[in-house]
């Protein structure tokens, strides 16, 4: 083997927007949650990070990465984290098998890119962390599973832990005060339930919201509400949903979808100071949102919001007429769309004025996706 | 006595704005609440009722109400309870002493007018009951006190039991069936804080909202957050609600009037389906008061928010530089400014460009107002 050799590894991971929330540490340094969580994997072909991860003997210096085309700081605790994590790993192989390249000793060079604006708002950190880490785990050649990485990824950020699988994923909360039971497992493939679509309202904020890193130990201390939800609501929220999800239920999922929402945000509102991520264009979301189920007749359609103002709506294949025509009539001049969002105009469901004007001046971007796979490995190296 | 005499009695009654709010009902037929609830009243040189009751054995038919200089239906259960009270009542005196006219059996007339418009969607309920039971106890000259005339005016509207009383007002939400623990105390008059100001922001909403009557049976009904709030969150607001007013202390006053406001709509978006009363107009408000605390380096501001998007914001008369001025150098060409605003212009604090241009864009009225007396007996007859 060359001395020059420049090992490499490649890997692409999803997107994923949570339909029981996570919010709240219980050890901030470990990222361990005060409840667990639930969420749908998106797919890599409308959302995901691609990352390469190389490192070679002639490598001089510190590890080094670059994100978006721009040098990115790694020396941050979280990624110290997870780098160290993923390094010990690997020396405890070449440790075992002394035949083995000494990878774990040589700087690692890591480039990431996203297939999304990091502008749209959609939490990138958890598709970010989950490709760092399945990347180097490649390139070490780590047996590790899924599971035993959600244990790194979470340390860089906690939703990252999710994106590691793809389909229906828990991250259960755990109890330990070292978090080794604080980690994600695969409640259902994609396969399982595939005709899960997702339609995503990007919603120009005012101005910056305050970071979800910060906002939730502000209502960790603060909130008198948030001790219900912790204690009773999310727990129930997270029953009810594996069980939606085991048997397809999508009225079961959508209810407890939209409540854990509801929950999470007004436990933001009940904050103090206050925290508002909503404003009158995501509750327009809402709105419509339960004009097309009244229209239905059931329930066809789900929203949930993450730390901003942007609407994910969840809804099934065979709804798309309702729920893609009823904001593709109202909302066909904005970027996004995919060809076959046009043939579902007609079905579209009339909203009452106040409804349609705000979500006209205000929703700037659509995102048309669905469930979807977790990280794939490929070839396609990036540098 | 000539058979043609009219019997006339009038009152005026005023507004209250709860700081622990009233929000659900443990029997709704009764009116009474899952919590208890404290309030301030305002200043009826600013917002009242002005009620005249009549009564002569020359009269024919039925009870009549005027209200606002259109006729208005009484046979509502609310009306029907208070005038069955009230006419009990007198008859009990009748009965007592012969000599009395027999006003109980004459058909009722009342009159009654608001000096602000209903447009404004300040709870004008609360104002009216009080007045039209005062009125009639008034007439039939019942030696009622103002907290068992509150038993009585609970049943037209929860919150009218707080206005028979001037100053800061418990309604004491009680345990028994029957509500008659259900009733409204005195936790001190307007002379004991007397420099306490409110300022009205009126904000236009897009569209009416759910009413609070509808509305907070819904809570009650849906929002798993709820439960906390009644059974530990108001509990504790009322203690230090309570404190505060005795001790004459802002600092803590503003506090649990902004916390309980703030748990309070956390509750009605907890609510399924959600319920939104502020609106970003609202939440600018919010901002505002926030950013008038920062750069006093105190708390000198308290906001509160009803069922709908105003803004409430209670404050010291020797805070009225920062708090008055603020609002007044962005808002002069609002009308309901007193002349006494211009002169705290120069006190304003620098809000950021989204907060002012949703307050200019938003706010259609302003009313500066302060703490008040309870209702008072007039000879200023209507009709």
């Amino acid at each position: 083997m060359a001395t020059d050799t420049i090992y490499k590894a490649s890997t692409t991971a999803p997107v994923n927007i949570a339909v029981v929330k996570y919010w709240g540490k219980r050890d901030p340094k470990l990222n361990l949650p005060t409840n667990s969580s639930l969420s749908v994997t998106l797919s890599q072909a409308d959302l995901r990070t691609l990352t390469t991860a190389t490192c070679s003997p002639t490598y001089q210096g510190e590890d080094s990465l670059i994100l978006n085309g721009e040098p990115s700081d790694i020396t941050g605790a979280r990624t110290q984290a997870c780098l160290r994590e993923l390094r010990a790993r690997r020396a405890a192989l070449e440790a075992e098998n002394p035949s083995l390249p000494k990878l774990s000793t040589m700087p690692l060079r890591i480039v990431s890119e996203n297939n999304f604006p990091t502008a749209a708002g959609l939490a990138s950190s958890a598709a970010g962390f989950a490709a760092l880490v399945r990347a180097i785990a490649n390139l070490y050649e780590l047996p590790s599973s899924p599971t035993e990485l959600s244990l790194i990824a979470r340390q860089g950020s906690g939703s990252a832990c999710r994106s590691l699988f793809g389909g229906y994923v828990a991250w259960r909360g755990g109890e330990q005060a070292d978090g080794l039971d604080s980690k994600a497992v695969e409640v259902a493939p994609a396969s399982h339930w595939p005709d899960m679509r997702a339609l995503i309202l990007v919603v120009s904020a005012a101005k910056k919201g305050v970071s979800s890193t910060s906002g939730m130990q502000q209502t960790v201390a603060t909130s008198d509400l948030f001790q219900g939800r912790i204690a009773t609501v999310v727990p129930a929220h997270m029953d009810k949903m594996e069980a939606a999800v085991r048997d397809r239920d999508f009225t079961a999922f959508a209810e407890v979808t939209m409540k854990d929402s509801n929950s999470f945000h007004a436990c933001c509102m009940d904050t103090y100071p206050p925290i508002y991520y909503m404003n009158d264009v995501s509750r327009a979301a809402v709105r419509a949102v339960e004009a097309i189920n009244a229209a239905a007749g059931k329930t066809v359609a789900a929203y949930t919001f993450d730390a901003g103002p942007n609407a994910v709506v969840y809804y099934l294949e065979e709804n798309s007429g309702p729920v893609v025509g009823t904001f593709y009539s109202l909302l066909q001049g904005t970027n996004g769309w995919k060809d076959s969002a046009k043939s579902y105009d007609s079905a579209a469901v009339k909203l009452d004025e106040a409804t349609e004007s705000l979500l006209k001046g205000g929703v700037s971007r659509i995102i048309q996706t669905a469930v979807g796979e977790g990280p794939i490995k490929t070839d396609q190296h990036l540098a």
